[in-house]
């Protein structure tokens, strides 16, 4: 057995079972090693930036680490932007990343380059295996480390030699401690403030966003008033018919202000004071109002779900929780209604099937859908966590692997769905069922409204040209169909109805253009 | 004037007429300030992977730095492969990187990033300017590091409140120190060598490849029969016929061995030894025979050009080089031949036009073109510097940019092509003149021929998997349309002769999809 052998079986003894990949000839023999281990699917992106994405939507539906393989310094740049927003996400990821032999070093050949410097960003842990024998503890170490709660990236930098040579045999998996208790000091003070009679809002994030949690918060509300609220952009959220309904704090500073205005406490479970996403000249990047008493129940590394089953008992909250959304699908529009992301959004909501996973990148033409999904069929809601445009296309993709039994909708901007295009080839490769609705408005439309919110005056044709994708139209069903994944393009809220509701009731890859 | 706009007039003061750009809402104030300032040209990319590789391909051209415009951390990373490219072709590039305001950095907002973290691997100069009073003098000092012989990535941070904020004035353009001279002891010790009688090549790198440097190269192998040669992947080579033709070094570490075994004294003009691209296992990674008497003419920031003048002057050499290319244009392949990267390579041979500039990353398929152009109309000669597979079509589409008057022909293999294709839709927004040639051989052929000889041996199903693009098939067409860029598909060497021939001579941006 080689150190790529003994590397890859002990990854499987480690429950990863998918390696998302885009390899290169330093990494020929981690490729060679995932014949001789049964357990390891390997599935090809033709794109680093597509195979991080991949990995993250894997492990936030998951809840557990893919592996990665990525060529060297290059190949590991061109992912580290959704490795961002993974990192944003807390999702579990172990990154391969090959490397020269490690006596190649010494010859600065032209693909060597600072691998370590490109990770350390991105990477909560980082190591280089510069040894056979040392090569499958490490990947145990990586597997334990990117499990360690709330979840994050662990790099692995493999020199070639450390997978050619001899190794002696896998590593048994490490324990994953779960999610550190909150103490009860924290339960006490969150109870004591629920009952005080001050306005209070509750802001979650991670685990506790699901069913579990949500109900949990829920019965809170229910015994005490509090707002529920998560963050804009929360990296999986439960949501649809049957969950407790739950505030999404809005995206710009002066809304959020706006909304928190009357919050006189403020709860945080696994999230942070909310702040204004980008800075603007002369408004306030803090959005918690002064004097707003903060308390922190659980921090990010610990259980949420308990925490706030504690509390509830705690403040002896009625078994029933408040703000339960109710089935109500939305009517289609009516015929000969404009197309726009309200009426595209009510027949999304329509049509969506029980337990669909929404990848949301649509920016802009999002607000229609996630309206019109909240008394939807449940489903589970995927943000764009970091920012980092181009994640939508193969956070869905990864999310179709790790889900294989469940539809998955990507709505995206058709400016971010340029970046990571690459992943609609997967798609097709892997026959995932995912239905990629592109909403083509020409444009980065979020910076134009930026552009005047930072008090950008006057643009000129310059300026206002950087903002433009008109000129030449992107024609999305060519670009589909180039990359082997069925398309079409609608321009009628009659035509989006009929493309999107065939499009749910068959398993496979689709495109829907959507003209707006 | 803010600090955006005075930095653009630095800019522009210094000799930066292009901006290639992919903002976002923090580079907004930059953005606008390109229309207060006469001189700036704004060239939008869909993707940074496609800005950066745009900006090495005009900096070989136009020698001297284009900026880039990217969107904090996530921005520069996308574009850190092809950054990677270019700091080992030595371009001049300027990055202007965005960042969040000064004083919003404290809250680590979702974008938030180590933005230093990510430029260090790739720049030479790496500054983040927290006042707009000094971010005229950092652009200033930013375009001078650039521009230090042999060229190298200048990155400027440019926080959002630097950009907005009051500045005085801009600031002007500083000396650039040409490549320092060489020592005369340097020239005598290599005239001394050349005519010591034993076997010498001169391995020529940087501004020595173009005609001037070749000529003098040129004459010393008049005078002392020593061969002259090249690097494998040298960022710019002037080839063709009436110049000097020049040996360029094998891919393979064997075949470098076996070319260079008669080799007694190597002589470095901007080079270094060849090491072999990769290790392989129990091969050497360095080529050079053992005992070769290494003699450094020329290091890579001195100046190669002259130094080959001197040397030439100090061995008396003829005035005439020897191995000056006659024009010798290839036949067109026979009717019926089979369509290869050989007859293919004949037919861009014989149509190529004067003063054509190449960008190959055609790996596998480019030696056919290679071959044929030996002794085609003199041409640029642009390749692969980092081993960062994306770099051919953006590499082009910049190239396009700083030479209008010349025609660009890309070569490119379908593997890479996929990483950077939104460069296809800058090349028809532009109405840019390059041909883009994909040679689709739906594999990527080069890790078929890597995987044996690394030794990675009895690839199973899923290892030749992760090689072979079949499933689907890329439809270069339909994807080129997609963009913009008017595209057909060659099955014959009568098509491809066709749809070459008639792109030589209409301006404007093509695709050709040559199935191989």
């Amino acid at each position: 057995m080689n150190g790529a052998e003994s590397l890859v079986r002990t990854l499987v003894n480690a429950g990863v079972e998918v390696c998302f990949s885009n390899p290169g000839t330093s990494e020929m023999h981690f490729v060679t090693a995932l014949d001789k281990v049964e357990g390891m699917r390997a599935i090809l992106g033709l794109f680093e930036g597509a195979v991080t994405g991949m990995a993250d939507g894997y492990g936030r539906m998951a809840e557990k680490p893919a592996a990665t393989l990525l060529h060297l310094g290059p190949g590991l740049a061109n992912g580290l932007a959704n490795l961002h927003n993974a990192r944003r996400a807390s999702t579990p990821i172990v990154n391969i990343v090959g490397d020269h032999a490690t006596h190649h070093a010494q010859y600065d050949a032209p693909l060597a380059s600072d691998i370590m410097g490109f990770a350390r960003p991105v990477s909560g842990w980082l190591h280089s295996s510069n040894s056979p024998k040392t090569v499958a503890a490490d990947g145990a170490r990586a597997v334990q480390a990117a499990m360690q709660a709330p979840g994050q990236i662990a790099t692995l930098v493999l020199p070639a030699d450390t997978a050619w040579l001899d190794a002696e045999h896998a590593a048994p998996a490490l324990p994953v401690p779960g999610p550190a208790a909150v103490s009860g000091e924290a339960v006490d003070a969150a109870a004591k403030a629920l009952k005080n009679g001050r306005k209070t809002a509750i802001l979650v994030r991670g685990q506790a966003l699901k069913e579990e949690g949500l109900t949990a918060a829920g019965r809170i509300a229910a015994a005490s008033g509090a707002r529920i609220m998560c963050d804009t952009f929360a990296p999986r959220l439960q949501r649809g018919a049957g969950r407790v309904a739950i505030e999404r704090i809005p995206y710009f500073a002066e809304d959020i202000v706006t909304s928190l205005a009357d919050i006189e406490q403020l709860i945080l479970v696994g999230a942070k004071p909310p702040v204004s996403f980008f800075a603007y000249p002369g408004k306030p990047s803090w959005c918690t109002p002064e004097g707003t008493d903060i308390i922190y129940l659980a921090h990010a590394h610990e259980d949420g779900v308990a925490a706030l089953d504690a509390v509830a008992q705690a403040i002896a909250a009625p078994k029933e929780p408040a703000n339960v959304a109710p089935l109500q699908k939305p009517d289609l529009p009516q015929a000969g209604a404009a197309l726009d992301q309200f009426t595209a959004g009510q027949i999304i909501g329509h049509f969506l099937p029980d337990n669909a996973i929404i990848s949301d990148e649509a920016a802009t033409s999002g607000i229609g859908a996630a309206i019109a999904t909240t008394n939807a069929a449940p489903h589970d809601h995927l943000s764009l966590t970091g920012g980092a445009i181009g994640q939508g296309l193969p956070l869905a993709t990864g999310a179709a692997v790790a889900c294989p039994d469940r539809k998955v909708v990507c709505l995206h901007g058709d400016g971010g769905a340029m970046y990571t295009l690459q992943a609609l080839w997967t798609q097709a490769r892997e026959k995932l069922d995912v239905t990629n609705v592109i909403f083509a408005n020409r444009s980065y439309a979020i910076l134009n409204i930026e552009l005047m919110r930072v008090g950008a005056e006057n643009p000129g044709p310059k300026a206002l040209s950087m903002l433009d994708l008109h000129n030449p139209e992107l024609k999305w069903v060519e670009i589909g169909q180039g990359m082997g994944v069925e398309s079409v393009r609608v321009e009628t809220v009659e035509d989006f109805a009929d493309a999107f509701s065939s499009a749910m009731k068959q398993k496979g890859p689709r495109l829907i253009e959507v003209m707006i």
